[in-house]
């Protein structure tokens, strides 16, 4: 049976723009609060195969999207390469021990690292089961960039000040960190494929830390790399990029993926011009649209004017907020998918 | 005598391009830390004339940049407007009472506000008689929209999601709000002309927060309006707009305003080509590139070569940081001045 979300794709004519939300199983449905009180901490539901897999699919029954997005979180892999990690309430993922020379890094084993992740992938083959045939299940990572932004800092940051100092005074460490994840990504796409996963996505929501050139050099070129290597081996998965806030140099991102995932900040006309004819885009209804019904027709009409149902995906364009009524949620599916 | 900063501004040629820094009077300077340390806190240093004074003066001692900024905080104007305010070390700004509904703000009173800000007159008073003829003396104030971020969030936010979920459900009272505002500023920034000011700068921190149609309607508007109204009563005081992260749309940018600041985040490029005709361009050097020489060398060289000395000023693309060595930042503005 064919999966609309995966026609878009590829571009292929669709009846309607699917649709699906970035961090769809997420705080704001009751249903998943209950199961995240079950599993207790977050972690500890990322490495449930049942649970994760129950929360994954609670979308699909509750909003009915086109895909389902496998729930994870894009540190797990810093975490089975080896590094301590605790996600705190109220302030999030913690690395208590950051990253800080490159002998911190010397017992990083991609093959390892693959492999330890293993209830992601029982997770897939359990949850592709369950889905119906027509709809795809996202698989996905954080890209390199993001990781190591995060692995240096040690939690979010609001001038990433001690990995973009390391850029411009040690770039060699930084790229060798780079390396040693692309590698580990590289399979751990690869397995999660094996596993189940439709499509895949890369997210390097940190994107915006760097200036144009930098984030070619330091960002771009490791996403491009695991393109590459997926699409050569896997060529009809299609691979999503999702590099937030580069909305200044759109003319830059080429490479072997399919669509390009569209943030709110970058206008979709833009995005539109300048990639529109060599990619599909997904996107990029602003979050806090939600909000309001109103507010949503709107956006949802001035997106439809621009990308005409041709060659796009319908989402957020960052996580949907965890206070977004899901009334408001089920709305926005609807009037995409034309069944109000 | 002529200032080479005023001149650039104006789009006259100039024997180099002039440089100034954002944040330049701050925590990276040990001769700040000193007079911060004898003043007590921020605020009490923001409502000392002569303390702010000595602290405006220092980068032009230290570094001898072409021109001094007040020192002051774009929040001074929310303060002198009722809100309370609190600088808490290691958060930042914090107002404990938020702006909520209309009510919060019927007392508010732009002339009174605008009277209230004495201090900041008193102290642009005694440094332009302190700061030698051939440097410019700028003023500032927060934009309409970044100021309303943070009194309706209270503090730093990363989703900006009650501002922008009143937006969206309650536009009228956000527009009422930036009226207010609005009408404060246009006095404020005047009466700092009429106290010493040769230029002044309009920040919009949080541009980036909002999406492009939005940012017009809730953002550059009211920074169109300040502009006009300053230009049209003091058409010889250069206007800087640095409106953060609009790199998506900068064609859109317009108005009675002379220096369009540009941000790290957009590429120099960009802005020349889209706006460099229109407006003389300001910055744009990464901040996090004052951490090493080379850094610094390449990333001049770079913006040198799409403006050719030519309708530019040299800043930052953002604040300097607080770890930045001082003896970077010299060398920063040297090589800027062709003094090495």
């Amino acid at each position: 049976m064919n999966k609309i979300f995966i026609d878009a794709c590829q571009g292929k004519d669709v009846p309607y723009s699917p649709v699906w939300m970035m961090r769809q199983a997420g705080r704001y449905l009751p249903e998943y609060r209950a199961v995240r009180k079950d599993a207790g901490d977050f972690l500890s539901l990322c490495k449930n195969p049942k649970l994760a897999s129950d929360v994954t699919l609670q979308p699909i029954d509750i909003l009915d999207v086109d895909a389902a997005i496998m729930f994870s979180d894009i540190l797990v892999v810093p975490l089975e390469l080896g590094m301590k990690l605790d996600f705190i309430p109220n302030v999030g993922p913690v690395f208590s021990d950051p990253i800080k020379s490159i002998k911190d890094i010397q017992d990083f084993d991609p093959v390892k690292c693959a492999n330890n992740l293993s209830y992601v992938y029982d997770m897939l083959k359990i949850t592709r089961d369950r889905l119906d045939d027509s709809k795809a299940l996202i698989g996905f990572c954080g890209a390199p960039w993001t990781l190591v932004t995060y692995m240096i800092e040690g939690t979010g940051s609001k001038t990433y000040a001690n990995v973009k100092k390391l850029i411009y005074t040690n770039p060699e460490f930084i790229h060798s960190l780079l390396k040693v994840l692309t590698e580990s990504l590289k399979l751990y796409l690869e397995k999660q494929i094996l596993s189940g996963a439709d499509a895949v996505m890369i997210f390097d929501s940190w994107a915006s830390a760097l200036e144009k050139d930098t984030y070619l050099e330091f960002g771009w070129k490791y996403i491009q790399e695991i393109s590459t290597y997926i699409k050569s081996k896997y060529p009809h998965i299609p691979i999503i990029a999702f590099p937030k806030g580069v909305s200044g140099y759109l003319e830059e991102i080429d490479g072997d993926f399919d669509v390009f995932g569209v943030d709110w900040s970058t206008p979709i006309d833009l995005a539109h011009k300048k990639l529109g004819s060599k990619y599909v885009l997904q996107g990029n209804l602003e979050p806090t649209r939600l909000y309001s019904k109103d507010a949503i027709k709107e956006g949802v009409e001035k997106i439809k004017k621009v990308m005409q149902n041709k060659r796009h995906i319908f989402n957020l364009g960052h996580g949907i907020l965890p206070d977004v009524p899901v009334e408001n949620a089920k709305y926005f599916v609807k009037l995409v998918q034309d069944k109000l």
